[in-house]
């Protein structure tokens, strides 16, 4: 869809614009999400980024399914906000000195980009509830859920013993 | 900070980088709020917006009362995911034809913005506590709850009523 051509007329074009750039946000974590766990210093934090890839190029799929069963073509638009939250990664992770502080940032950025997805799916499972999409809901609420424990996960290592670790 | 100079050494760093972070994302949305209050067509979510702006104000200044807590000078850095989402809403906002429509698109911008909020107060408190800094966290947190407040508010105005007149 063209910049100013307001080619979303229906709340149908929303959804599927939506489906667009959330399909371009997954395929950009999956890029993302081996850095990440490169960088990371506790093994718990490095394999559960690996873990989430994984899950990551599920949610690759389960969009592909989305877009067939709307009988419509997969494609991605540009999303500024997740290759924002990924180059603020990228320029946080390479002014940190320390590994126990880099593994606490690393956390926090993993957590910004779970949010944006928490977001988006979220609206993106009301919007099709209201459409009569239902199949097309309960796909996407399995990811929400991935993206939701996801999120649990990274707080509860950061409070039990990252963020510890990283003020001693 | 500069790029790849390794400024960050210890937690309390990232603390004040993270407070650097947060101001300048507080500050753009003080900015982007009042044109997506301009363009919202519901009267609820264009108040909602206005509130909120009002609240994001206070927000800045509680920022700089925690920067002076820390005897840190008031600094902003460049925060490329809130610019990115601002982005983002500025493009969908651009390009949809149908005002009610536009209404769901605006709130689920916003959300975006909310939850990058939610993620960086979270870690900030979490680090503030860790670092025995609990002045600092008791201001962040009141900031955290208006902010997850908002949140709801926007879910429930988008399935309360705006959703349900978007798809028809």
């Amino acid at each position: 869809m063209g910049l100013f051509t307001r080619d979303i007329k229906t709340m149908d074009d929303l959804f599927v614009h939506q489906l667009q750039d959330i399909y371009y946000a997954e395929m950009q974590l999956v890029k993302a999400l081996p850095k990440m766990a490169s960088k990371a210093t506790d093994k718990q934090l490095k394999d559960g980024f690996l873990t989430h890839l994984e899950e990551t190029r599920t949610h690759v799929k389960r969009l592909e399914e989305v877009f067939k069963m709307c009988g419509t073509e997969v494609k991605a638009v540009n999303c500024p906000a997740i290759d924002g939250i990924i180059a603020e990664t990228e320029e946080v992770a390479g002014e940190v000195a320390d590994k126990s502080v880099l593994d606490a940032a690393l956390i926090n950025a993993g957590q910004a980009a779970e949010h944006y997805e928490i977001v988006r799916y979220g609206s993106l499972i009301a919007w099709a509830r209201q459409l009569g999409k239902n199949d097309c809901a309960s796909i996407l609420q399995k990811t929400l859920d991935e993206e939701r424990t996801t999120d649990r996960k990274l707080t509860s290592l950061a409070e039990g013993k990252i963020n510890l670790r990283a003020a001693s």
